[in-house]
C-alpha cells in the first residue's frame, strides 16, 4: 500500500443493483478514492451490494466493524428499491423515524427545482434515529451520518454531481489534516505509462513524494505531494521539464477550461467548424461557465454540402482530396474563422467509425486545422482501434490542444 | 433485486491499488456483471481490495464461503505487487507450487508475441496446489479454478481484454441456462418517481413481474423481467398504458439513437441550431453509428451574430424580444432547415447559466422549437435549480423529443 499517511482506515460501500447489472461502471468509488488518496490517505476496501435489505445490512454492518470511516452511496431516493435508510437503522440497531430537519430541506429542494413534492418524497425524510442530516445542495435527497464505536458512517446519494458535491463539503471535513502541499499538472497527448516512464527518475530521486494518476480519457491528471512547499516547489520544476508539453495546465482543470481562460486572457474569440466531431468542441467549449466571452459557436458541417455552403469549402478539394483530407481541414478552420467572425477557427474532418473506412483512409483518421491572423497549422492522426466515441474526443481534444498551443506564446 | 431465478451465488473480487488510489473505475467488474444478468442471473456482491497479502486472503475466504461461484480478477503478473496465487494458495489452505502445465503455457505465449520470457516471469507458472489451468488466449499469465465446498474459485487477469477472453472461454460455460423474458421501456419527461407511481397499480396486479430502473440523465428506463413470454406481453401493454407518451422507445437505446432511426426509417433529414446547448444536439446525434443518413449538421449560434447571419434570424425579433425568445427559437428552427438542408430542424435558446439571468428571463430559461414541412411547434421550460451541465442536457432531449413526437404519427 503506497502514500498513505495517517491510519484512518476507510472503506466504501457502494450500493444498487444497475451495478451489480453491469449497467454502469462504479465511477462513484474511483471519484472517492481519488479524493480520499490525494489526501495521503488510501480506501482499504469497497463492497458494492445490491438493492436488497439484508445484503445491504449485512454490508454496513461489515463496514461499521472494519473502518474509521466508512461511506456509503446510493439507495437515498424516494422509491421502493431505495432501502439505504432502513438497513442503516437495522445495521446499527435503531429505528427508522422521520426527520424534521430532513423534511424541512426535501420540501426546499422540490421547491428550488420548482418542482411540486409528492407525499412520496417524504420518505427520504425517514432516517435512523439520532442521524446527522446531510445536506444535498444539488438534489432532493439529504445524505446522513451515524457515530460509530470506531467512528462514523456517512450516506451519500448515488447521483454523481450530488455525491460530490456532498463529498467535498460533508466528508472531506472528516479526513485528517496531514501536513500537505500539493500540486497538479493536467496532461493530453502522452499515455499513462509513458507519463509514469517519464516521472520515474524524478520520482526515484525524490522518495518522500507521493505521485497519484487519475485518467480522464483523453486527459491524465498527475497529482505530487510533498510534506513542505520548498520540496514541492523544487519538484514542480522538475515534473514540468520532465513532462514538457505535455502539460496543458498546473491547476485541475480541463482542456476547454484552459483554452478558455487562454483566449479571455488575450481577448480572442475562438469558433469551430466540426465534422465528424459533429458539435463536442462546442459542446465542451460552452460546459465552461463564461465561455460567451469568446465563444463565437461552430459549425457543425456532418454533410458535405454544408461544408461548401455554410463553411465556403471550395467543391474542387471534397472532389479531389476527399472530404477527409488536409486540405478541407485547412478550409474548415478557414470557414470557421470567416463564417463565425472568430480570431481563432479550427476544422476537424475524419471518419469516426464503424463503417465508412477504406484502405488509403482508415477508421480513425482523422485531419485537424487552425487558423489565425498568421495563417494556419495542420495535423493528422490514426486513431487505431477506438471506437467512435473516443475517435471523436480524441480529435476534439487534438484540435483544442493545437489552438492553444497557437494561442499561447510560451507554449 | 431483479430477475435472479436461479440460485447460483456469484461474487466478484477485484483486485489492485490502482482501484483504492481511484487512479481507475472497475470496468471489469460492470462488464463481468453486465454479462452474467445477461444470461439471466445476477451478481450479489463486489469487492475491491489491494495488493496486500492478508487483505487479498480475507477476500478469497469471504469468497470462497459465500459463492457458488467467486470470479477474482488482477494480480497475476510477474512482479512483487502481484500476489493473487500466494493469497489463493493462504486462503484455500494449499502450497504454492511450480505447475508444468502452466510453465508450458507461459514459455508458449512469450513466443506468440515474440518477446524474450525472463525467468520472472516463471513466477506466473507458480499456483496453488490442486489448481486447474486456465489458458490465456491474449496474454502470457495463465488463469486458473479452484475447486470449494460450494463450487469454484476463478482467477483471471485484470488486464480488460484478456480477461473479457477469459471469461468468455472459462467462465460463461460455468452458469447455468436459465430461460427469461425482458423487456425495456425508455422514458423521458417523467421523474422516477412519478414513473414508479404511474406503475405501482401494474405492479400490484402482477406480483410474479420484477421491475428495475435505471436512471440515466434525463433518462430513465425501467426494465420488465418475467417468467414467461405471454406474461411479459400481456404486462408490455400495462406498462406501455400507463406510462403514455414518456416511453420513447421499447427497446434499451437512448433518445438520439430512437431519433436517428425514426428519421433513417422515414427518409428525413434532420439539422439543428444550437445557442445554450452549445453542439450538444450534434454531438449526441453523431454518437449514433449511421447519423450520416439523416444528420446535415448543426449550426451552434452563440454569439447573436451568428443567429442573424448564418441562420437569418431578423435582428428585430433579437431586439424587440430578445435573443431568448419563443420568435427566435422559431426563426432557428426554420433557419436550421433552410441553412442546412434540413427536412425537420429545431431550435434552442436559453439561458444555461450561472449567469446572465433576470428577474423576467431566469437562469434555466429555455424557448425550444421543431419546423417541417407542416410549420413549427414551440415550447418553453424554466429548469430551476439545475446547473448549466442539467440545463444543457434537459434542453438538448426535450427539442429531440418534440422532433420525435412531430415525425412520429403514432405519438
Amino acid at each position: 500500500m503506497e502514500g498513505t499517511y495517517s491510519r484512518m482506515e476507510i472503506g466504501i460501500v457502494s450500493t444498487g443493483d444497475e451495478l451489480l447489472r453491469g449497467a454502469i461502471a462504479d465511477t462513484n468509488a474511483a471519484w472517492m478514492a481519488a479524493r480520499v488518496f490525494e489526501r495521503g490517505l488510501m480506501v482499504r476496501r469497497v463492497a458494492t451490494v445490491g438493492d436488497d435489505l439484508a445484503d445491504l445490512t449485512r454490508a454496513f454492518e461489515g463496514a461499521i466493524a472494519s473502518f474509521d470511516l466508512a461511506i456509503v452511496t446510493g439507495g437515498l431516493g424516494p422509491t421502493d428499491d431505495d432501502l439505504t435508510s432502513q438497513a442503516a437503522a437495522a445495521a446499527i440497531g435503531v429505528r427508522l423515524a422521520r426527520s424534521d430537519e430532513a423534511a424541512i430541506q426535501v420540501r426546499a429542494a422540490f421547491e428550488r427545482i420548482g418542482r411540486p413534492m409528492l407525499d412520496l418524497n417524504l420518505k427520504q425524510a425517514d432516517l435512523p434515529e439520532g442521524a446527522q442530516v446531510l445536506e444535498n445542495p444539488a438534489g432532493t435527497a439529504p445524505g446522513f451520518a451515524l457515530r460509530t464505536l470506531r467512528g462514523r458512517i456517512v450516506f451519500l446519494p448515488g447521483v454523481p454531481h450530488e455525491m460530490r458535491a456532498m463529498f467535498e463539503r460533508h466528508v472531506m471535513p472528516l479526513l485528517p489534516e496531514t501536513v500537505r502541499h500539493r500540486a497538479v499538472f493536467k496532461c493530453f497527448g502522452m499515455g499513462e505509462s509513458n507519463i509514469q516512464d517519464a516521472l520515474r527518475p524524478v520520482a526515484k530521486a525524490r522518495p518522500a513524494l507521493r505521485f497519484g494518476y487519475r485518467a480522464s480519457f483523453p486527459e491524465i491528471g498527475v497529482s505530487v505531494t510533498a510534506k513542505d512547499a520548498a520540496a514541492l516547489e523544487e519538484a514542480r520544476v522538475a515534473v514540468r521539464a520532465a513532462l514538457g508539453r505535455a502539460v496543458f495546465a498546473q491547476d485541475d482543470i480541463d482542456l476547454p477550461t484552459a483554452l478558455v481562460r487562454a483566449l479571455a486572457a488575450r481577448g480572442l474569440t475562438f469558433g469551430a467548424a466540426e465534422s465528424c466531431t459533429g458539435g463536442l468542441v462546442g459542446h465542451c467549449i460552452t460546459e465552461v461557465p463564461g465561455a460567451s466571452a469568446c465563444f463565437r459557436g461552430s459549425v457543425v458541417a456532418y454533410d458535405n454540402a454544408v461544408k461548401t455552403g455554410i463553411l465556403g469549402v471550395a467543391a474542387a478539394f471534397i472532389e479531389s482530396r476527399g472530404a477527409v483530407s488536409e486540405e478541407v481541414a485547412r478550409a474548415m478552420a478557414e470557414g470557421a474563422r470567416r463564417a463565425l467572425g472568430a480570431d481563432v477557427g479550427i476544422g476537424i474532418t475524419g471518419i469516426a467509425g464503424p463503417d465508412g473506412g477504406s484502405a488509403e483512409k482508415p477508421v480513425g483518421l482523422v485531419h485537424m486545422a487552425v487558423a489565425d491572423s498568421r495563417g494556419a497549422a495542420h495535423r493528422s492522426h490514426v486513431w487505431k482501434g477506438f471506437d467512435r466515441a473516443r475517435v471523436k474526443r480524441a480529435a476534439a481534444w487534438t484540435a483544442m490542444s493545437m489552438a492553444l498551443g497557437r494561442i499561447s506564446e510560451d507554449r
